[in-house]
């Protein structure tokens, strides 16, 4: 987790801006990552603090231990020129390379050009790499006319059904692309987004984006467990990421018909909000029977400890645990990595405030729908809930080394 | 700062919840403050770590070192009774006082009356106090016929006047009261305002709130200065939180006509909107001049060190630091304790970010007024930047103990 992907003396995002002329030959050496930068900056930590390498079979940010925040992109595509949609995908992953790492965007200039801009929008200077993860989605709409792309739409990536219950805005809806990043810093979780779109400007632009401040799923067993926004432990029974049987059971494809997808992952992401006012006024009895589960340990009804397996029949028939349980879905998994969100306040003086759900499976079709199917017609937790916005993205696998780029093997 | 208000052996937030049983006595018993318990719980850190004192002379938040996240609520005020209003105040103080030191609102019944809805909402059960401060203050439509309060509106609290450039949304401006959440967790900054709101239903009701996800300031010189959105370090010269002399020049109010008020401060808010994607545009040099400092390093023109004293005359006259430099306002100066915010995304594409300004200061009219006329008038900034809300508010001297309660002078 925090080990060096390029050497140990990678220079700093902090080490690279600003040096005036020695930036330029600075940075020109930093493109192969392996100059011997003398790490002494003028303040803050170094890049090796919690850096989560980046290349690898997966693409990071599925299995990676949960970070602590979240800043999650959808994006349009503007242009209709396939070249340019590759070019910009080429430079995203370079810098997504240097951000992970916690380096600077760009290869030198910083300081070194008065009369340009400077390639890196520079808030994150001298804050560490915070275990910034960057994962690369595309959605179904990717795969129209546009670019190309028909014949290669995977089948998994068929469209969500509408669920009963179902709200959703547009306007938090879709997407052709959509980046997730992750990070302990949210100032570096921020940064990254933003220096990605602005690669990006007139090539894609944003269409939505979330910020989630507080994780909702641990993926490391041995962590405590987070509380969501009703106050329950959340995460408990969850694929781990330590676990490689069920990662390839459940989270990473195959390649199915889509030969480019196998290692990668379909990620289903919801906004739903969460009525906090109306839950704040029911009773612990209601609210742990709408679970399933004990509010202050988190343990299942009738059981104790907290990991203790859920006997499901001792449970309501419409509690959210038994009827979300792999074992009333057919087996049905998949690899939860939420957030919690406050977005201020609406109309009528109440928190917007939910769940951001992001769910990792191999294929939706037998992991989310029938999971949501199940909730929407019968969950105990609708009465508080409402799903406002809806995504679906083809996660490819991961960046396999320098020459290598996100969607290569779908673009060739 | 990891003093403890109570003793030693306060239960912590995640002690007291749902103890069954034994929660009613513990509860019970935790109101003195002072029992003994066993504080070894099942999992997360004791509430000891990282409790800012509630009680003093000056309220927690203003001075203290400044924490990484914000959650500020503005709130209407519901009710006509200023009964009613003075015991919201009181419960509003004893729930502070227990949030701010790592544990649970209310005094019991947690988990111990299954048919009632438990005092506190849960989220941050667990959480350790994250050097949580929760700081009031009072607007100037508290003091309209509503309340008596008419002939207590200290002159101090005079409504800002329109400054060229604004763009105000009534919206995200105003209110009758406001509650500044400051902690390391922004989950713990979100339960506390959470918790207030509900304890004041259908007294108050929240206007407006935001979420600040970066300090932009520090109060601590020792400290590294923080980076705002633009890039730029933020902070570098402001009243440090340990400067005693600069605080009860500029910070701490006195009397005036308004004796309540002594030991208090004046707080204004501004959110302004910055647009990141024209800055990012703009060249390194055209971003230094703006600042009249250097972006690498924080340094004012012409000189080397960040913490060099500025050369005001080196600078661009409609610079930023030199325009707003105390030498060029007759001394007027202020304590800044803003924080970077992200909103999403506006419905052109461009991230809805910006600056949540807090300033503190003895008197606006000899602080912010007089500073932002001279911006609004003529800084460089103005073209990247909008001040789109705004509010004020009188935030009255700290809660001396447990008897005491916020606003008591001023209610009494
Ligand atoms: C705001 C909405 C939601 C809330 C507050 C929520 C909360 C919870 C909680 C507290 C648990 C028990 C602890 C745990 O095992 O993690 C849980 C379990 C689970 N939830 Fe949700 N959930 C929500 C939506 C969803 C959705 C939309 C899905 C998928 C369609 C889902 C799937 C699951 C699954 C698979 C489990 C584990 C069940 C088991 O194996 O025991 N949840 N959820
Ligand atoms: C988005 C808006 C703003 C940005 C990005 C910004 C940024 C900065 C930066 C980078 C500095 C230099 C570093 C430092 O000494 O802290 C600074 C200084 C300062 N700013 Fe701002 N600022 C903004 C708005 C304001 C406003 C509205 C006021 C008050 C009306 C203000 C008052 C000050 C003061 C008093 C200083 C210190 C000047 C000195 O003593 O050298 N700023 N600001």
């Amino acid at each position: 987790m925090s080990e060096k992907p390029h050497g140990d003396a990678a220079p700093s995002r902090r080490a690279v801006l600003g040096w005036g002329g020695a930036g330029l030959a600075l940075g020109a050496a930093a493109v192969g990552g392996t100059v011997a930068v003398a790490g002494a900056g003028e303040d803050g930590p170094s890049s090796s603090d919690g850096v989560v390498p980046f290349h690898g079979r997966h693409q990071a940010g599925i299995a990676t231990p949960v970070q602590d925040r979240l800043h999650f992109a959808a994006f349009d595509v503007r242009t209709k020129d396939r070249a340019e949609l590759v070019r910009m995908l080429k430079e995203w992953t370079r810098a997504a390379e240097r951000m992970t790492a916690g380096r600077a965007v760009g290869e030198g200039a910083y300081g070194g050009i008065p009369e340009a801009p400077p390639d890196d929008t520079g808030e994150a200077l001298g804050l560490p790499a915070s275990r910034l993860t960057l994962t690369i989605g595309f959605g179904p709409s990717l795969f129209d006319d546009r670019f190309g792309l028909a014949g290669r739409r995977p089948d998994a990536l068929e469209d969500l059904p509408k669920f009963p219950g179902d709200n959703l805005d547009p306007a938090r809806s879709g997407g052709d692309l959509c980046v997730q990043a992750c990070a302990d810093d949210p100032q570096v979780a921020v940064h990254a987004i933003r220096n990605l779109t602005r690669i990006g400007f007139g090539t894609v632009a944003i269409r939505w984006s979330q910020l989630g401040f507080g994780k909702t799923s641990s993926t490391t067993p041995e962590a405590q467990t987070p509380r969501n926004l009703f106050g329950f432990k959340d995460g408990t029974r969850n694929i781990s990421g330590t676990d490689t049987a069920s990662l390839d059971q459940h989270v990473w494809a195959g390649g199915g018909n889509a030969g480019w997808m196998a290692g990668g992952s379909y990620l289903v992401a919801r906004r739903i909000r969460m009525n906090v006012e109306t839950w704040d006024r029911t009773s612990l009895q209601e609210q742990e029977d709408v679970f399933g589960r004990d509010k202050r340990r988190g343990a299942a009804v009738g059981r104790s400890g907290e990991h203790d397996e859920p006997f499901l029949k001792a449970m309501k028939p419409d509690s959210h645990v038994r009827l979300a349980h792999p074992d009333s879905n057919g087996g049905a998994a998949m690899l939860r990595r939420g957030y919690s969100f406050t977005d201020g306040t609406d109309g009528l003086g109440r928190l917007d405030a939910g769940l951001f759900f992001l769910a990792y499976q191999s294929d939706p079709r037998t992991g989310f729908v029938p999971v949501q199917r199940a909730l929407a017609r019968s969950d105990a937790l609708n009465e508080y809930i409402q799903h406002v916005g809806s995504a679906l993205f083809a996660v490819p696998p991961g960046v396999r080394d320098e020459d290598d780029w996100w969607g290569r093997a779908l673009f060739t």
